[in-house]
C-alpha cells in the first residue's frame, strides 16, 4: 500500500528514518534547496547548523519520517515530519499542534516513479494515525503539482527577511 | 516613533502585553478570524483551547506583544509575537528559530489611523533587537495590503485539513 502507483514503483522499499540517517537527511535538505535554485553560499552556511539542530530531534523521534530505497537497499528518497506546537486555529480548533512535512527529496534519476507520492502517503497516513487535524509544508516548484493533486492548498503565509545583506 | 503615521495616530499609546491580557487577546483572536469570514461554530470550538494554550505562554513571556490604547487607556488594538523553533533554512541559515506574528487586531471604529502599522513597527523593531533573521505571519485579506507595504511577501506554504467533517 505504501508503495503508491503502478509499474516500477512497486519495487521500492520504505523504512522509518533512524539516527544514523543524519548525514543522508542533511544531504537531502541541501539537494532539495539546490534544485529549487537557492544560493550555494547560503546553503553552505545552513548545512552545519541544520545538522546540529537535527541530531537531537532525530535521536528523540521528534523528527521522524521515511527513507525510500531500491531493493538492494540504496537510499534514493526521503521525507521528514514533525509535530509542531501551534496555537489552536480554525483549521485545528481543539488542537495546539500541527503536522509539518519537510525535506521531501527524490534522487534525480529516480524521479517520476511515484516515490514522492508514496512518501507523502506514508506521512499523511501517519498524521491520521496520530489524530492530527492539520498539516503544513513549504512547496518547492517541483513538489507543488504533487501536493495539489493530493488536495493541499496554498495558505496565506507571508515572510520578511531581516538579514543584513540577505 | 512607535506611534506610526501622522494625524490622529499620535494620540495612541502602546504597552507590552501582560498576563492580565488573556481575555483581551482571546477576544482579539476571535474577532480577527470572525472578520476574515471564519465559521462561528469552529471559532466557538477554538476559543477555550486557545485560552488554555495562551495562558502559560503569556505568563512566561514566550508569547509577547503590544496593546494599543486610547489616551484614556481603553485597549483598542493588539499584536502577538513568538519566537518559534525552526530548522535552519536558507532564509535564516545559521538560526534555528523564526519570529511569528499573530493576532493582529484593531477595533473596527479605530481602523485606518495607523494602529496596525505602529504595532507592526514595534514587532519588527523587537525582532531586530532580538537578532532574528526571518519573520512569518499569516495574513487576513484585511491585513495583506499593510504587510505588502512593509515588504512582506507570500511564501510557498501549503496546508491540508484532515479534520473529519472539516
Amino acid at each position: 500500500m505504501a508503495q503508491g502507483g503502478g509499474g516500477r514503483t512497486k519495487v521500492h522499499v520504505f523504512r522509518p528514518v533512524e539516527p544514523g540517517d543524519l548525514a543522508l537527511i542533511r544531504r537531502h535538505r541541501m539537494e532539495m534547496f539546490r534544485a529549487s535554485g537557492r544560493d550555494e553560499a547560503v546553503l553552505a552556511q545552513m548545512d552545519e547548523p541544520f545538522g546540529a539542530w537535527l541530531a537531537p530531534r532525530l535521536a528523540s523521534g521528534d523528527y521522524f519520517g521515511w527513507v525510500g530505497m531500491t531493493p538492494s537497499g540504496e537510499a534514493i528518497a526521503g521525507l521528514g515530519m514533525m509535530v509542531i506546537d501551534w496555537p489552536p486555529h480554525p483549521s485545528h480548533p481543539t488542537q495546539s499542534a500541527r503536522g509539518y512535512i519537510l525535506n521531501v527529496f527524490v534522487e534525480p534519476e529516480h524521479r517520476g516513479r511515484g516515490l514522492a507520492r508514496a512518501l507523502m502517503d506514508l506521512a499523511m497516513e501517519e498524521a491520521r494515525r496520530r489524530g492530527l487535524d492539520h498539516l503544513i509544508l513549504h512547496a518547492t516548484p517541483m513538489g507543488r503539482p504533487l501536493y495539489e493533486a493530493l488536495g493541499w492548498t496554498q495558505t496565506s503565509e507571508m515572510g520578511l527577511s531581516l538579514r543584513v545583506g540577505g
